[in-house]
Protein backbone atom coordinates (compact mmCIF):
# COMPACT_ATOMS: atom_id res chain seq x y z
CA UNK A 1 0.00 0.00 0.00
CA UNK A 2 1.55 3.29 -0.80
CA UNK A 3 1.12 5.32 1.74
CA UNK A 4 0.15 9.28 1.85
CA UNK A 5 3.04 11.28 2.61
CA UNK A 6 1.17 14.71 1.96
CA UNK A 7 -0.58 15.89 4.54
CA UNK A 8 -2.33 19.39 4.17
CA UNK A 9 -1.00 21.20 7.50
CA UNK A 10 -2.72 24.81 6.15
CA UNK A 11 -6.23 24.22 7.93
CA UNK A 12 -6.97 25.54 11.21
CA UNK A 13 -9.69 22.40 11.85
CA UNK A 14 -8.36 19.39 10.28
CA UNK A 15 -6.21 17.31 12.74
CA UNK A 16 -2.77 17.68 10.90
CA UNK A 17 -1.50 14.22 12.13
CA UNK A 18 -0.90 11.06 10.43
CA UNK A 19 -1.00 8.02 12.76
CA UNK A 20 0.79 4.77 11.50
CA UNK A 21 1.73 1.74 13.21
CA UNK A 22 5.19 1.43 12.15
CA UNK A 23 7.82 -1.31 12.32
CA UNK A 24 11.22 -1.49 10.89
CA UNK A 25 10.05 -5.14 9.38
CA UNK A 26 6.74 -4.20 7.97
CA UNK A 27 5.39 -2.12 5.28
CA UNK A 28 3.91 0.94 6.90
CA UNK A 29 -0.12 1.88 7.30
CA UNK A 30 -1.17 4.80 7.24
CA UNK A 31 -4.68 6.56 7.82
CA UNK A 32 -5.19 10.22 7.06
CA UNK A 33 -7.88 11.69 9.04
CA UNK A 34 -8.75 14.60 5.92
CA UNK A 35 -7.90 14.23 2.66
CA UNK A 36 -8.51 17.28 0.44
CA UNK A 37 -8.16 17.88 -3.36
CA UNK A 38 -4.93 19.88 -2.84
CA UNK A 39 -3.10 17.00 -0.78
CA UNK A 40 -4.18 14.49 -3.62
CA UNK A 41 -2.75 16.55 -6.24
CA UNK A 42 0.58 17.04 -4.31
CA UNK A 43 1.18 12.96 -3.99
CA UNK A 44 1.34 12.90 -8.34
CA UNK A 45 5.28 14.45 -7.98
CA UNK A 46 6.06 12.43 -4.63
CA UNK A 47 8.58 10.01 -6.71
CA UNK A 48 10.54 12.98 -7.69
CA UNK A 49 9.94 14.27 -4.35
CA UNK A 50 11.84 11.36 -2.69
CA UNK A 51 14.76 11.46 -5.03
CA UNK A 52 15.72 15.29 -5.03
CA UNK A 53 15.70 16.21 -1.32
CA UNK A 54 18.22 16.22 1.56
CA UNK A 55 18.60 16.74 4.64
CA UNK A 56 20.27 20.39 4.24
CA UNK A 57 17.67 21.17 1.47
CA UNK A 58 14.71 20.06 3.47
CA UNK A 59 14.87 20.53 7.26
CA UNK A 60 15.12 23.86 9.19
CA UNK A 61 16.44 22.70 12.34
CA UNK A 62 16.78 25.34 15.33
CA UNK A 63 18.04 24.47 18.76
CA UNK A 64 16.71 27.11 21.12
CA UNK A 65 17.83 27.61 24.98
CA UNK A 66 15.89 29.00 27.69
CA UNK A 67 18.87 29.94 30.32
CA UNK A 68 17.09 29.79 33.92
CA UNK A 69 15.71 26.20 33.55
CA UNK A 70 18.71 25.28 30.98
CA UNK A 71 15.90 23.98 28.99
CA UNK A 72 15.94 23.32 24.79
CA UNK A 73 13.26 23.99 22.90
CA UNK A 74 13.69 22.56 19.38
CA UNK A 75 11.87 24.27 15.99
CA UNK A 76 11.77 21.98 12.96
CA UNK A 77 10.10 22.56 9.88
CA UNK A 78 9.48 21.16 6.43
CA UNK A 79 10.91 23.90 4.14
CA UNK A 80 10.41 22.38 0.98
CA UNK A 81 7.26 22.04 1.51
CA UNK A 82 4.94 25.10 -0.17
CA UNK A 83 3.31 25.82 3.59
CA UNK A 84 6.67 25.56 5.11
CA UNK A 85 5.12 23.26 8.45
CA UNK A 86 6.83 23.87 11.75
CA UNK A 87 6.54 22.20 15.51
CA UNK A 88 8.18 23.44 18.16
CA UNK A 89 8.81 20.38 21.04
CA UNK A 90 8.97 21.42 24.71
CA UNK A 91 8.53 25.29 24.15
CA UNK A 92 8.59 26.94 27.30
CA UNK A 93 6.75 29.89 28.59
CA UNK A 94 8.85 32.82 29.09
CA UNK A 95 10.38 32.27 25.38
CA UNK A 96 7.50 32.02 23.39
CA UNK A 97 7.67 35.16 22.21
CA UNK A 98 11.15 34.78 20.74
CA UNK A 99 10.00 31.46 19.23
CA UNK A 100 7.27 33.16 17.52
CA UNK A 101 9.69 36.33 16.38
CA UNK A 102 11.40 33.66 14.75
CA UNK A 103 9.02 31.45 12.99
CA UNK A 104 7.35 34.73 12.04
CA UNK A 105 10.82 36.01 10.21
CA UNK A 106 11.06 32.40 8.68
CA UNK A 107 8.16 32.57 7.30
CA UNK A 108 6.75 28.85 9.18
CA UNK A 109 3.89 28.34 10.00
CA UNK A 110 3.42 26.59 13.22
CA UNK A 111 1.46 23.65 13.50
CA UNK A 112 2.02 21.33 16.46
CA UNK A 113 3.74 22.42 20.02
CA UNK A 114 4.39 18.98 21.39
CA UNK A 115 5.87 17.97 24.77
CA UNK A 116 8.09 15.28 25.87
CA UNK A 117 6.73 14.85 29.13
CA UNK A 118 5.07 17.05 31.70
CA UNK A 119 7.93 19.14 33.13
CA UNK A 120 8.68 19.80 36.69
CA UNK A 121 11.32 22.53 36.15
CA UNK A 122 9.63 24.69 34.04
CA UNK A 123 5.88 25.96 32.28
CA UNK A 124 5.48 24.83 29.17
CA UNK A 125 4.84 27.47 26.50
CA UNK A 126 2.12 25.42 24.91
CA UNK A 127 -0.90 26.73 26.25
CA UNK A 128 0.50 30.88 25.53
CA UNK A 129 1.08 29.91 22.13
CA UNK A 130 -2.24 28.00 21.62
CA UNK A 131 -3.71 31.52 22.49
CA UNK A 132 -1.59 33.50 19.95
CA UNK A 133 -1.05 31.42 17.05
CA UNK A 134 -4.56 30.67 15.87
CA UNK A 135 -4.80 26.50 14.82
CA UNK A 136 -1.47 25.29 16.32
CA UNK A 137 -2.44 22.00 18.12
CA UNK A 138 -0.55 20.46 21.69
CA UNK A 139 0.61 16.66 21.70
CA UNK A 140 1.93 14.77 24.22
CA UNK A 141 1.34 11.47 25.26
CA UNK A 142 -1.91 9.72 26.68
CA UNK A 143 -0.03 8.52 29.55
CA UNK A 144 1.40 11.88 30.87
CA UNK A 145 -1.98 12.70 32.52
CA UNK A 146 -2.13 15.89 31.17
CA UNK A 147 -4.95 17.88 28.64
CA UNK A 148 -3.99 17.71 25.26
CA UNK A 149 -5.39 18.05 21.25
CA UNK A 150 -3.60 14.85 20.07
CA UNK A 151 -2.70 11.98 22.36
CA UNK A 152 0.29 10.06 21.12
CA UNK A 153 2.41 6.88 22.26
CA UNK A 154 5.00 4.33 20.32
CA UNK A 155 4.36 3.30 17.06
CA UNK A 156 2.60 6.91 16.27
CA UNK A 157 3.99 9.38 13.91
CA UNK A 158 3.84 12.86 13.80
CA UNK A 159 3.99 14.51 10.00
CA UNK A 160 4.85 18.06 9.40
CA UNK A 161 4.92 18.51 5.84
CA UNK A 162 7.01 15.25 3.96
CA UNK A 163 8.81 15.01 6.91
CA UNK A 164 8.13 13.08 10.00
CA UNK A 165 8.61 12.18 13.59
CA UNK A 166 8.18 9.25 15.46
CA UNK A 167 6.94 8.96 18.60
CA UNK A 168 8.75 6.29 21.18
CA UNK A 169 7.65 5.95 24.79
CA UNK A 170 10.41 6.28 26.83
CA UNK A 171 8.75 6.37 30.66
CA UNK A 172 11.22 6.29 33.91
CA UNK A 173 11.69 10.11 34.28
CA UNK A 174 8.00 10.28 34.53
CA UNK A 175 5.19 7.88 33.41
CA UNK A 176 4.28 9.78 30.37
CA UNK A 177 7.89 10.38 28.39
CA UNK A 178 8.30 9.88 25.22
CA UNK A 179 11.19 10.21 22.67
CA UNK A 180 10.55 11.68 19.33
CA UNK A 181 12.93 10.82 16.34
CA UNK A 182 13.03 12.05 13.21
CA UNK A 183 11.64 9.44 10.42
CA UNK A 184 13.81 6.67 8.41
CA UNK A 185 14.07 6.69 5.18
CA UNK A 186 15.76 8.48 2.27
CA UNK A 187 13.58 11.54 2.56
CA UNK A 188 14.38 12.09 6.10
CA UNK A 189 17.24 13.78 7.91
CA UNK A 190 20.00 11.78 8.03
CA UNK A 191 21.92 11.31 10.76
CA UNK A 192 18.69 10.79 12.09
CA UNK A 193 17.40 13.07 15.36
CA UNK A 194 16.58 11.87 18.69
CA UNK A 195 14.28 14.31 21.52
CA UNK A 196 14.78 12.58 24.16
CA UNK A 197 13.15 14.91 26.55
CA UNK A 198 14.83 13.83 30.24
CA UNK A 199 15.59 9.99 29.50
CA UNK A 200 18.86 10.24 28.56
CA UNK A 201 20.96 13.93 28.57
CA UNK A 202 24.10 14.47 27.32
CA UNK A 203 26.23 12.21 30.04
CA UNK A 204 23.30 11.70 32.58
CA UNK A 205 19.93 11.36 32.61
CA UNK A 206 16.73 12.84 34.17
CA UNK A 207 15.92 11.67 38.19
CA UNK A 208 13.31 9.42 38.89
CA UNK A 209 12.35 9.93 42.16
CA UNK A 210 8.92 12.00 41.35
CA UNK A 211 6.03 11.93 38.94
CA UNK A 212 5.67 7.92 38.57
CA UNK A 213 9.35 8.02 37.90
CA UNK A 214 10.82 4.56 38.07
CA UNK A 215 15.03 4.07 37.38
CA UNK A 216 14.25 0.45 36.45
CA UNK A 217 12.23 1.34 33.63
CA UNK A 218 14.28 4.21 33.09
CA UNK A 219 17.10 1.84 32.15
CA UNK A 220 14.70 -0.26 30.04
CA UNK A 221 13.69 2.75 27.96
CA UNK A 222 16.84 3.96 26.94
CA UNK A 223 18.33 0.76 26.35
CA UNK A 224 15.13 -0.74 24.46
CA UNK A 225 13.81 2.68 22.42
CA UNK A 226 17.27 5.21 22.34
CA UNK A 227 20.21 2.83 22.12
CA UNK A 228 18.64 0.65 19.69
CA UNK A 229 18.98 3.86 17.31
CA UNK A 230 21.71 3.81 14.77
CA UNK A 231 24.85 5.12 16.62
CA UNK A 232 25.15 8.09 14.79
CA UNK A 233 21.54 9.16 15.89
CA UNK A 234 21.55 12.77 17.22
CA UNK A 235 20.38 13.00 20.76
CA UNK A 236 18.93 16.15 21.46
CA UNK A 237 17.57 16.17 25.22
CA UNK A 238 15.33 18.69 26.95
CA UNK A 239 17.86 20.08 29.52
CA UNK A 240 21.97 20.78 29.47
CA UNK A 241 23.47 22.03 32.88
CA UNK A 242 27.26 21.90 31.44
CA UNK A 243 27.11 23.58 27.92
CA UNK A 244 26.72 21.01 25.34
CA UNK A 245 23.81 21.11 22.80
CA UNK A 246 23.93 17.60 21.02
CA UNK A 247 25.45 13.79 21.60
CA UNK A 248 24.76 11.02 19.55
CA UNK A 249 23.57 7.69 20.53
CA UNK A 250 26.66 5.69 19.79
CA UNK A 251 28.70 8.40 22.36
CA UNK A 252 25.99 8.10 25.43
CA UNK A 253 26.28 4.13 24.78
CA UNK A 254 29.79 4.47 25.56
CA UNK A 255 30.16 7.43 27.65
CA UNK A 256 27.33 7.98 29.56
CA UNK A 257 28.47 7.66 32.97
CA UNK A 258 25.26 5.83 34.29
CA UNK A 259 24.02 4.60 31.10
CA UNK A 260 27.00 2.60 30.67
CA UNK A 261 26.26 0.90 33.82
CA UNK A 262 24.44 -2.35 34.42
CA UNK A 263 21.00 -2.15 35.69
CA UNK A 264 21.65 -2.77 39.43
CA UNK A 265 24.29 -0.09 39.28
CA UNK A 266 22.05 2.41 37.55
CA UNK A 267 19.46 1.87 40.24
CA UNK A 268 21.64 2.18 42.79
CA UNK A 269 23.28 5.56 41.45
CA UNK A 270 19.58 6.91 40.64
CA UNK A 271 18.72 5.54 44.20
CA UNK A 272 21.46 7.56 45.90
CA UNK A 273 21.75 11.02 44.13
CA UNK A 274 20.10 13.07 46.96
CA UNK A 275 18.80 15.91 44.73
CA UNK A 276 16.73 18.76 46.74
CA UNK A 277 12.92 18.97 45.66
CA UNK A 278 12.86 20.80 42.50
CA UNK A 279 12.03 24.94 43.37
CA UNK A 280 9.22 25.18 40.42
CA UNK A 281 7.64 21.78 41.24
CA UNK A 282 4.38 23.14 42.69
CA UNK A 283 3.74 25.65 40.08
CA UNK A 284 4.92 23.73 36.57
CA UNK A 285 3.80 20.26 37.39
CA UNK A 286 -0.23 21.57 37.73
CA UNK A 287 0.05 23.97 34.85
CA UNK A 288 1.86 21.35 33.11
CA UNK A 289 -1.11 19.34 33.15
CA UNK A 290 -3.09 21.74 31.51
CA UNK A 291 -0.99 22.43 28.50
CA UNK A 292 0.06 25.58 30.50
CA UNK A 293 -3.00 27.66 30.54
CA UNK A 294 -6.00 25.63 31.99
CA UNK A 295 -8.71 28.44 30.46
CA UNK A 296 -7.20 28.42 26.72
CA UNK A 297 -6.66 24.74 27.02
CA UNK A 298 -10.59 23.89 27.72
CA UNK A 299 -11.61 26.54 25.39
CA UNK A 300 -9.48 25.38 22.53
CA UNK B 1 48.38 24.37 -9.84
CA UNK B 2 47.22 21.69 -7.71
CA UNK B 3 46.30 22.17 -4.41
CA UNK B 4 48.30 20.34 -1.58
CA UNK B 5 44.97 19.13 0.10
CA UNK B 6 46.58 17.16 2.96
CA UNK B 7 48.44 18.53 5.88
CA UNK B 8 50.20 15.85 7.87
CA UNK B 9 48.62 17.09 11.80
CA UNK B 10 50.25 14.38 13.96
CA UNK B 11 53.39 15.64 14.70
CA UNK B 12 53.78 18.01 17.63
CA UNK B 13 56.82 19.53 16.00
CA UNK B 14 56.01 20.86 12.07
CA UNK B 15 53.51 23.73 12.00
CA UNK B 16 50.55 22.44 10.49
CA UNK B 17 48.92 25.48 8.64
CA UNK B 18 48.22 25.41 5.13
CA UNK B 19 48.76 28.97 4.28
CA UNK B 20 46.98 30.50 0.47
CA UNK B 21 46.14 33.50 -0.72
CA UNK B 22 42.94 32.26 -2.10
CA UNK B 23 40.53 33.96 -4.89
CA UNK B 24 37.02 32.92 -6.07
CA UNK B 25 38.20 34.07 -9.68
CA UNK B 26 41.73 32.56 -9.49
CA UNK B 27 43.45 29.26 -8.85
CA UNK B 28 43.91 28.91 -5.47
CA UNK B 29 47.81 28.99 -4.76
CA UNK B 30 49.40 27.27 -1.75
CA UNK B 31 52.51 27.13 0.52
CA UNK B 32 53.02 23.70 2.84
CA UNK B 33 55.35 24.38 5.54
CA UNK B 34 56.44 20.94 5.64
CA UNK B 35 55.89 17.86 3.95
CA UNK B 36 56.49 14.62 4.87
CA UNK B 37 56.44 11.37 2.83
CA UNK B 38 53.30 10.74 4.64
CA UNK B 39 51.56 13.45 3.78
CA UNK B 40 52.68 13.21 -0.48
CA UNK B 41 51.29 9.51 -0.11
CA UNK B 42 48.26 10.64 0.96
CA UNK B 43 47.55 12.28 -1.77
CA UNK B 44 47.55 9.79 -4.47
CA UNK B 45 43.82 8.81 -3.70
CA UNK B 46 42.67 12.56 -3.43
CA UNK B 47 40.31 12.48 -6.21
CA UNK B 48 38.26 9.89 -4.81
CA UNK B 49 38.14 11.84 -1.58
CA UNK B 50 36.64 14.41 -3.23
CA UNK B 51 33.91 12.76 -4.75
CA UNK B 52 32.54 10.47 -1.96
CA UNK B 53 33.23 12.49 1.38
CA UNK B 54 30.17 14.51 2.63
CA UNK B 55 29.50 16.95 5.76
CA UNK B 56 27.59 14.50 7.86
CA UNK B 57 30.04 12.27 7.42
CA UNK B 58 33.44 14.31 7.74
CA UNK B 59 33.33 17.46 9.66
CA UNK B 60 32.45 16.74 13.50
CA UNK B 61 31.07 19.95 14.69
CA UNK B 62 30.34 20.50 18.11
CA UNK B 63 29.00 24.02 19.84
CA UNK B 64 29.77 24.31 23.66
CA UNK B 65 28.31 27.13 25.51
CA UNK B 66 29.86 28.89 28.59
CA UNK B 67 27.01 30.01 30.89
CA UNK B 68 28.69 32.72 32.49
CA UNK B 69 29.89 35.15 29.48
CA UNK B 70 27.28 33.65 27.14
CA UNK B 71 30.41 32.47 25.18
CA UNK B 72 30.41 29.35 22.50
CA UNK B 73 32.84 27.82 21.66
CA UNK B 74 33.23 25.59 18.59
CA UNK B 75 35.13 22.59 18.46
CA UNK B 76 35.82 20.91 14.29
CA UNK B 77 37.11 18.03 13.18
CA UNK B 78 37.66 16.07 10.30
CA UNK B 79 36.89 12.40 11.67
CA UNK B 80 37.86 11.09 8.28
CA UNK B 81 41.19 11.63 8.47
CA UNK B 82 43.27 8.75 10.08
CA UNK B 83 44.36 11.51 12.95
CA UNK B 84 40.70 12.80 13.43
CA UNK B 85 42.65 16.44 13.53
CA UNK B 86 40.56 18.74 15.96
CA UNK B 87 40.36 22.41 16.14
CA UNK B 88 38.82 24.57 18.64
CA UNK B 89 37.58 27.83 18.16
CA UNK B 90 37.60 31.01 21.30
CA UNK B 91 37.30 28.24 23.91
CA UNK B 92 36.77 29.88 27.39
CA UNK B 93 39.14 29.39 30.25
CA UNK B 94 36.68 27.63 32.71
CA UNK B 95 35.50 25.34 30.17
CA UNK B 96 38.55 24.00 28.94
CA UNK B 97 38.61 20.50 31.19
CA UNK B 98 35.03 20.39 29.44
CA UNK B 99 36.35 20.66 26.21
CA UNK B 100 38.88 18.30 26.38
CA UNK B 101 37.48 15.56 28.43
CA UNK B 102 35.18 15.70 24.75
CA UNK B 103 38.11 15.64 22.46
CA UNK B 104 39.77 12.75 24.48
CA UNK B 105 35.81 11.02 24.55
CA UNK B 106 35.53 11.28 21.39
CA UNK B 107 38.98 10.31 20.05
CA UNK B 108 39.89 13.52 18.44
CA UNK B 109 43.71 14.82 18.29
CA UNK B 110 43.27 18.65 19.43
CA UNK B 111 45.94 20.63 16.84
CA UNK B 112 44.58 24.15 16.46
CA UNK B 113 43.54 26.44 19.32
CA UNK B 114 41.67 29.60 17.15
CA UNK B 115 40.47 33.10 18.17
CA UNK B 116 38.49 35.21 16.42
CA UNK B 117 39.17 38.45 18.42
CA UNK B 118 40.69 39.66 22.02
CA UNK B 119 38.35 38.86 24.28
CA UNK B 120 36.86 41.63 26.70
CA UNK B 121 34.45 39.42 28.71
CA UNK B 122 36.41 36.09 29.79
CA UNK B 123 39.52 34.44 29.67
CA UNK B 124 40.45 32.67 26.32
CA UNK B 125 41.57 29.23 27.32
CA UNK B 126 44.22 28.67 24.39
CA UNK B 127 47.09 29.03 27.16
CA UNK B 128 45.25 26.46 29.33
CA UNK B 129 44.78 23.77 26.57
CA UNK B 130 48.59 24.47 25.43
CA UNK B 131 50.08 23.88 28.88
CA UNK B 132 47.69 20.43 29.10
CA UNK B 133 47.81 19.19 25.51
CA UNK B 134 51.18 19.43 24.03
CA UNK B 135 51.68 20.63 20.18
CA UNK B 136 48.45 22.77 20.38
CA UNK B 137 49.30 25.81 18.20
CA UNK B 138 47.48 29.07 19.48
CA UNK B 139 45.86 31.28 16.28
CA UNK B 140 44.83 35.12 16.03
CA UNK B 141 45.08 37.62 14.26
CA UNK B 142 48.30 39.94 13.55
CA UNK B 143 46.42 42.97 13.60
CA UNK B 144 44.87 41.72 17.62
CA UNK B 145 48.20 42.80 18.97
CA UNK B 146 48.42 39.38 20.80
CA UNK B 147 50.56 36.94 21.34
CA UNK B 148 50.42 33.55 20.04
CA UNK B 149 51.72 30.66 17.96
CA UNK B 150 50.83 31.54 14.51
CA UNK B 151 49.29 34.85 13.08
CA UNK B 152 46.58 34.79 9.86
CA UNK B 153 44.98 37.40 8.21
CA UNK B 154 42.95 37.58 5.10
CA UNK B 155 43.08 35.49 2.20
CA UNK B 156 45.29 32.52 4.53
CA UNK B 157 43.39 28.92 5.20
CA UNK B 158 43.68 26.68 8.27
CA UNK B 159 44.00 23.43 7.69
CA UNK B 160 42.48 20.22 10.06
CA UNK B 161 42.97 16.86 8.22
CA UNK B 162 41.16 18.06 4.22
CA UNK B 163 38.80 20.51 6.22
CA UNK B 164 39.96 23.71 5.77
CA UNK B 165 38.65 27.46 7.87
CA UNK B 166 39.11 30.28 5.21
CA UNK B 167 40.43 33.88 6.90
CA UNK B 168 38.45 36.75 6.19
CA UNK B 169 39.65 40.20 8.88
CA UNK B 170 36.10 41.54 9.74
CA UNK B 171 37.56 44.89 11.61
CA UNK B 172 35.33 46.86 13.93
CA UNK B 173 34.30 45.60 17.29
CA UNK B 174 38.13 44.97 17.51
CA UNK B 175 40.88 45.76 15.13
CA UNK B 176 42.03 42.41 14.96
CA UNK B 177 38.66 40.87 14.47
CA UNK B 178 38.74 37.57 11.63
CA UNK B 179 36.11 35.44 10.87
CA UNK B 180 36.79 31.99 10.32
CA UNK B 181 34.71 30.21 7.41
CA UNK B 182 34.70 26.41 6.33
CA UNK B 183 36.32 25.75 2.98
CA UNK B 184 34.40 26.25 -0.41
CA UNK B 185 34.47 23.29 -2.60
CA UNK B 186 33.04 19.69 -2.79
CA UNK B 187 34.68 18.14 -0.20
CA UNK B 188 33.90 20.74 2.64
CA UNK B 189 30.56 21.40 4.24
CA UNK B 190 27.62 22.36 2.63
CA UNK B 191 26.29 24.73 3.97
CA UNK B 192 29.21 27.05 4.28
CA UNK B 193 29.70 27.99 8.36
CA UNK B 194 30.85 31.18 9.00
CA UNK B 195 32.51 31.42 12.90
CA UNK B 196 32.17 35.58 12.85
CA UNK B 197 33.27 36.43 16.69
CA UNK B 198 31.65 39.53 17.59
CA UNK B 199 31.44 41.27 13.93
CA UNK B 200 28.07 39.51 13.53
CA UNK B 201 25.88 38.11 16.42
CA UNK B 202 22.32 36.80 15.88
CA UNK B 203 20.07 39.67 15.69
CA UNK B 204 22.78 41.98 16.63
CA UNK B 205 26.74 42.89 16.61
CA UNK B 206 29.59 43.42 18.71
CA UNK B 207 30.13 46.91 20.60
CA UNK B 208 32.30 49.40 18.80
CA UNK B 209 33.33 51.58 21.58
CA UNK B 210 36.54 50.00 22.86
CA UNK B 211 39.56 48.12 21.60
CA UNK B 212 39.66 49.82 18.48
CA UNK B 213 36.34 49.48 17.65
CA UNK B 214 34.51 51.60 14.80
CA UNK B 215 31.17 51.52 13.56
CA UNK B 216 31.99 52.27 9.94
CA UNK B 217 34.60 49.17 9.49
CA UNK B 218 32.51 47.16 11.33
CA UNK B 219 29.37 47.59 9.10
CA UNK B 220 32.04 47.28 6.34
CA UNK B 221 33.69 44.62 7.31
CA UNK B 222 30.06 42.52 7.73
CA UNK B 223 28.89 43.76 4.28
CA UNK B 224 32.13 43.25 2.63
CA UNK B 225 33.19 39.87 4.34
CA UNK B 226 29.80 38.09 5.57
CA UNK B 227 26.98 39.06 3.41
CA UNK B 228 28.84 38.36 0.51
CA UNK B 229 29.02 34.51 1.50
CA UNK B 230 26.19 32.45 -0.17
CA UNK B 231 22.66 32.84 1.63
CA UNK B 232 22.27 29.45 3.23
CA UNK B 233 25.85 29.90 4.73
CA UNK B 234 25.23 29.45 8.65
CA UNK B 235 26.33 32.18 10.85
CA UNK B 236 28.15 30.59 14.41
CA UNK B 237 28.52 34.00 16.71
CA UNK B 238 30.95 34.34 19.66
CA UNK B 239 28.06 35.03 21.55
CA UNK B 240 24.44 34.76 22.17
CA UNK B 241 22.35 36.11 25.15
CA UNK B 242 18.83 35.10 24.02
CA UNK B 243 19.06 31.51 23.85
CA UNK B 244 19.61 31.41 19.39
CA UNK B 245 22.55 28.94 18.71
CA UNK B 246 22.82 29.50 14.69
CA UNK B 247 21.17 31.90 11.96
CA UNK B 248 22.00 32.13 8.28
CA UNK B 249 23.64 35.21 5.93
CA UNK B 250 20.01 35.77 4.06
CA UNK B 251 18.43 35.47 7.46
CA UNK B 252 20.38 37.95 8.90
CA UNK B 253 20.60 40.00 5.77
CA UNK B 254 16.77 40.30 6.24
CA UNK B 255 16.36 40.82 9.78
CA UNK B 256 19.06 42.00 11.87
CA UNK B 257 18.10 45.20 13.09
CA UNK B 258 21.31 46.85 13.17
CA UNK B 259 22.62 45.52 10.12
CA UNK B 260 19.76 45.82 7.80
CA UNK B 261 20.01 49.81 8.32
CA UNK B 262 22.00 52.21 5.90
CA UNK B 263 25.83 53.11 7.44
CA UNK B 264 24.59 56.46 8.49
CA UNK B 265 21.60 54.77 10.96
CA UNK B 266 23.54 51.92 11.88
CA UNK B 267 26.55 54.44 13.28
CA UNK B 268 23.70 56.11 14.98
CA UNK B 269 22.85 53.28 16.72
CA UNK B 270 26.50 52.26 17.69
CA UNK B 271 26.99 55.40 18.92
CA UNK B 272 24.08 55.56 21.44
CA UNK B 273 23.85 52.25 22.70
CA UNK B 274 25.20 53.70 26.35
CA UNK B 275 26.44 50.20 27.17
CA UNK B 276 28.26 49.82 30.60
CA UNK B 277 31.53 49.60 30.88
CA UNK B 278 32.30 45.46 30.57
CA UNK B 279 32.89 44.23 34.19
CA UNK B 280 35.76 41.41 33.01
CA UNK B 281 37.49 43.71 30.77
CA UNK B 282 40.47 45.23 32.64
CA UNK B 283 41.10 41.21 33.69
CA UNK B 284 40.42 39.95 30.33
CA UNK B 285 41.81 41.82 27.54
CA UNK B 286 45.60 42.23 29.16
CA UNK B 287 45.01 38.25 30.27
CA UNK B 288 43.99 37.86 26.57
CA UNK B 289 46.83 40.14 24.51
CA UNK B 290 49.28 36.99 26.32
CA UNK B 291 46.55 34.16 24.41
CA UNK B 292 45.04 33.67 28.53
CA UNK B 293 48.58 32.87 30.51
CA UNK B 294 51.56 34.57 29.79
CA UNK B 295 54.33 32.01 31.55
CA UNK B 296 52.40 29.09 29.21
CA UNK B 297 52.95 31.40 25.71
CA UNK B 298 56.57 32.51 26.50
CA UNK B 299 57.02 28.32 27.07
CA UNK B 300 55.61 27.47 24.03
Amino acid sequence: MLPLRFVKTSSLFSPNILFSNFSPKQPRTTLLSLITTKQLRSQSPMASSYTTSSHASKLLFRQLFEKESSTYTYLLADISHPDKPALLIDPVDKTVDRDLCVIKELGLKLVYALNTHVHADHVTGTGLIKSKVLGVKSIISKASGSKADIFVGTGDTVYFGNLFLEVRATPGHTLGCVTYVTGDGPDQPNPRMAFTGDAILIRGCGRTDFQGGNSTQLYNSVHSQIFTLPKDTLIYPAHDYKGFTVSTVGEEMQHNPRLTKDEEAFKNIMENLNLSYPKMMDIAVPANLVCGMQDLTSKS
